[in-house]
C-alpha cells in the first residue's frame, strides 16, 4: 500500500515527549520517519492542571504535530490510532492500514488507573487529555454556580467541597490552584454563598505529600498548601467514590466526605500498546502494565523495537524504575533516535543513562518546590524557575510567548481568563412552550396570559 | 423564595451585548439587577469564526459574566435557563425557580435557521456558540487529515472542498480564513496531498456578497476573496445538503457539489423567548420570530418589558429593521438601562435612535472592508481599523491584551496555534486485543506471534 522505500523506515507510535523528541532527532537522519498519533497535536501534559483550573486554554499548551515536524522533509505525520502490531511481518496495524517499519518506537504513555474501580471514572475524572481537563474545568466552575443557587446548607457544603485524590505533583498543583481560585480569583464574584467556606481536601495514602521528593520539601509543600487554604490528609485511602462524595479510610476508621467534585490524581496504568507488545513480542510487563525494557530501551529479543516514555519500565538505573515525567521521556526519545542513527552508521552505543534534571512542582502563585538533586529549595525563586523551565519547553516547539504574557497578566491581576463552562452537557435542550412545567414554588402565583 | 427587596428589581435575560451593556449601566443605578444566562460567560460572537479556523481559543473571546459584573454590588448573576415568563405575576420562569421582576429586559438573541430544513444542521453546522465553533474547527482540520490518508482521488477532492453557505459578513470571514489556512498556514504540512488543490466555495443567493453593504464594497470584497483563492458563486441557492455535499440551484440549473465540509452562515431565527413573549404578552413577531417593539424598545402594551439586541425588530428608523449586529445591541441595551433609570427619577426619555457606527468585515490578512456611512474603504487600513475596533471591545471587559499579541504573532509567522482536533467524536474507543480485526490489505502477510 505504501511503496517500498530505499531508506530505513522508522515508525514512531505516539507524539508525546518521547515520540516527538525521537522524531526531531530522526528528522536530521538518513531514514524515513512516520509518526502515528490518534490526536493531531502534541500536548504539554505537565500544564494540564492549568486548563482544569481556568488559567490557560488548551491551544496554549498544545502544538500541531504537523507544524512542529513540517521542516523535516523525511517525516510524515499520520493521524491514526495504532491498535496492534505484527513483530514478524514488521508492521503497525491501525483500523485503516498497515504501516511497515524496519525500526519501531512505541511511546503511547499511560492512562489513569482506579485500582480496579474503573466505575469511579465517571464521578472522579482524571487528568490525561484535553477533554479530561475541560471536564474538570466544567465541574469545578459548575460546582460554584450550583452552590450559588442552592438553598439547602448541607448540599451547598458538598458543592463547595473539592476532593483531590493523590498527593503527587498533579494532585498538589490541582489542590493549590483550586484554593487560589476560590480564595483569591472568585472572592468577589458570588452574592449568595460565602466562598471562604470552600473546602479543598488533598488526600494521600502515604505519610506525606510528594512522596518521591525529599522529606523536607514535602513538609515545605504541605505548609505552602495549608497557607493557601488546602486541608491535607495523609495516610488516608479512598475506599469508595460515588455521586455523593468519597469514603475514606484512615487506619481502622472510615468516614464519608460529602462532595460534588472529586478529582483523581492517584494512579496510572500502561496504555493498550503495552499489552499488545506483551502479546506480540513476549515482552514482560510490570504491575501497572509498563514494558520491561533492556538497558538500551529495546524490547528483549526484539532489537528493532523500542519503548520510551511513561510506557517503559527502565530498571537499569537506581533502585526504582525511572519516573514517568517529561524529562525522562525526552531523554529516552532522543537516545533511541541517536542509537538508531549510530547503528545505521555501523557504530555501537552505550546503554541509556538518565541525567537527572531535577523535579519541580508548583503550589500556587509565588510558591513552588524544586529538587535539583544537589540542591533543594522552595518559595518565589522556585516558582520563577518553574515558570521558566516550562516556558523553555513550550517555546521550543511553538514559540508560545503568549503563554508567558498570559501568566504575567494573571500574576498581576489574579484573574483567570479561561473560566468557561462548555461542553454538550451544559447545553440544555429546550422544551416546546406548551409543555413547560412551571416550578412548584410559583404555581399558585401564575395565571398564564396566553393571548 | 427570593425576599421582597425594597428597591426596583430589574431582571435581564441574556448576557450578550444587549443584556451585558444594560447591566453595566444599571450597575450604577438605584435598582437591584439580576442577570440570567444559561452560560457563565459573555461571548464575543463577531470573532467566533477565528475559533472555527484555529486562530483564537474560546477563552480569548469569552469573559466570565461574574467577573465583568462583580464590581456592581447591586447585581447578581444567575446561571439559569429562562424558559417562560408570567407577565401578570411579573416573574421569569426557569426549571428551578421563579425570578420576580418590576422591569424585564429580554436579550436572548437568535439561532441559526435552515429555512425549514433543520435536518441540515447535522451536516452543515452553523456558528453561534463556542461549541459550534469547536465543531467547525474539528471538521475543517479533520478534513485535511482525512484527505492526507485518502487514496481515492474523487473522495480526496470532496475532502478538500469546503462549502460556505451564505455571503454575509460571517460567510465572507469564514471563507477568507479557510483559504488563508489552506494556502498559507498549512502549505508545508502535508506529504500526500497537494493542498493547493483545496477549493473554498462561497455560495450566496443574492447577486453579490455582503448584500447589506454598498455595491462597490461588495465588489472589492469579492476581488479580495478571489485573490485569496475563494470561488464565489452568487445567485446560487442551496436546495439540498447531505453527507455527500450540497446541491445548488442557479437559475433553472441544479448541480451537485461533492464536499465533506459544509458550513452554514446563511440565516437566523429568533430564540425561544420570542415565541414566549408572543404567547404571554400578545407581542407581534416578524417573519423570523423577532419581537416587534415600540419606539422605546418596549413590548406594545407592556411598558415594563423591553426587548433588545438581535431578538428585537426595531422598525422605527429607516426602511429596514435595524440589523442584528453588536453595535445595535449595545446601544439598545444602554438606552433601555438609561430609560429605566430616568423613569424611576420621574423623567421622560426620547425614543431610541441608533447612531450609525459603520460596518466592518475582514476578508483576510491585510484585507478588510469598512463602511462608515460617510466614507467607505478597503485594504490594509480597513484591516487595521477592524483589528482595533475589536480589541477596543474586547479590552473593555477583560483587558484581553493577550489577543492583540496573539494576532500580532500570527500576523508575522502566518501560524495558527489553535489547530487542535478535540471533542468526544475524535476519541476512538479501544477494542480488546483479541477482537482486533486487521485490515484486509495486510491479512495475508500477518502471522500472529501470540507468545
Amino acid at each position: 500500500m505504501i511503496e517500498q522505500p530505499s531508506r530505513h523506515r522508522v515508525v514512531i507510535v505516539g507524539g508525546g515527549f518521547g515520540g516527538l523528541y525521537a522524531a526531531k532527532v530522526l528528522g536530521r537522519a538518513p531514514v524515513d520517519v512516520t509518526l502515528v498519533d490518534k490526536r493531531n497535536f502534541h500536548l504539554f501534559q505537565p500544564l494540564l492542571y492549568q486548563i482544569a483550573t481556568g488559567t490557560l486554554s488548551p491551544a496554549q499548551i498544545s502544538s500541531p504535530l504537523r507544524s512542529i515536524l513540517s521542516r523535516y522533509r523525511n517525516t510524515q505525520v499520520l493521524m491514526e490510532h495504532a491498535i496492534d502490531l505484527d513483530a514478524t511481518a514488521q508492521h503497525v496495524v491501525t483500523p485503516n492500514r498497515c504501516i511497515p517499519y524496519d525500526t519501531l518506537i512505541v511511546a503511547t504513555g499511560v492512562h489513569h488507573h482506579y485500582f480496579g474501580n474503573e466505575e469511579w471514572q465517571q464521578t472522579a475524572p482524571g487528568l490525561k487529555t484535553v477533554e479530561d481537563a475541560l471536564e474538570m474545568r466544567r465541574r469545578i466552575f459548575m460546582a460554584f454556580e450550583m452552590a450559588e443557587k442552592e438553598p439547602d446548607p448541607e448540599k451547598r457544603k458538598a458543592m463547595l467541597t473539592f476532593v483531590v485524590v493523590g498527593g503527587g505533583p498533579t494532585g498538589v498543583e490541582l489542590a493549590g490552584a483550586i484554593a487560589e481560585l476560590a480564595f483569591k480569583t472568585l472572592k468577589d464574584d458570588f452574592r449568595n454563598i460565602d466562598i471562604q467556606q470552600t473546602q479543598v481536601l488533598l488526600l494521600e495514602g502515604l505519610d506525606r505529600v510528594l512522596p518521591p521528593y525529599a522529606a523536607d520539601l514535602s513538609e515545605k509543600t504541605a505548609r505552602s498548601l495549608q497557607r493557601l487554604g488546602v486541608t491535607i490528609r495523609t495516610q488516608t485511602r479512598v475506599i469508595h467514590v460515588d455521586e455523593s462524595g468519597v469514603t475514606v479510610q484512615q487506619g481502622d476508621r472510615t468516614e464519608p466526605i460529602p462532595s460534588r467534585t472529586v478529582l483523581w490524581a492517584a494512579g496510572v496504568k500502561a496504555s493498550r500498546m503495552g499489552k499488545v507488545l506483551a502479546e506480540r513480542t513476549g515482552a514482560a510487563l510490570d504491575r501497572v502494565g509498563r514494558v520491561m525494557v533492556d538497558s538500551d530501551l529495546s524490547v528483549p529479543g526484539h532489537p528493532n523495537i523500542f519503548v520510551v516514555g511513561d510506557l517503559a519500565h527502565f530498571a537499569h538505573q537506581g533502585e526504582n524504575p525511572l519516573p514517568g515525567v517529561a524529562p525522562v521521556a525526552t531523554q529516552e526519545g532522543k537516545y533511541v533516535a541517536q542509537k538508531i542513527t549510530a547503528q545505521l552508521a555501523g557504530k555501537t552505543v552505550a546503554p541509556f543513562r538518565y541525567r537527572e534534571v531535577g523535579s519541580l512542582a508548583v503550589i500556587g502563585q509565588n510558591a513552588a518546590v524544586v529538587d535539583l538533586g544537589f540542591v533543594k529549595f522552595s518559595g518565589p525563586l522556585a516558582w520563577f524557575i518553574w515558570i521558566f523551565a516550562h516556558i523553555y519547553y513550550l517555546i521550543e516547539f511553538d514559540n508560545k510567548m503568549v503563554v508567558l504574557l498570559q501568566w504575567g497578566w494573571n500574576y498581576f491581576t489574579r484573574q483567570r481568563g479561561a473560566r468557561l463552562i462548555t461542553g454538550s452537557e451544559t447545553i440544555v435542550s429546550e422544551p416546546p412552550i406548551a409543555e413547560v412545567e412551571q416550578p412548584e414554588v410559583a404555581r399558585d402565583r401564575v395565571s398564564v396570559n396566553a393571548s
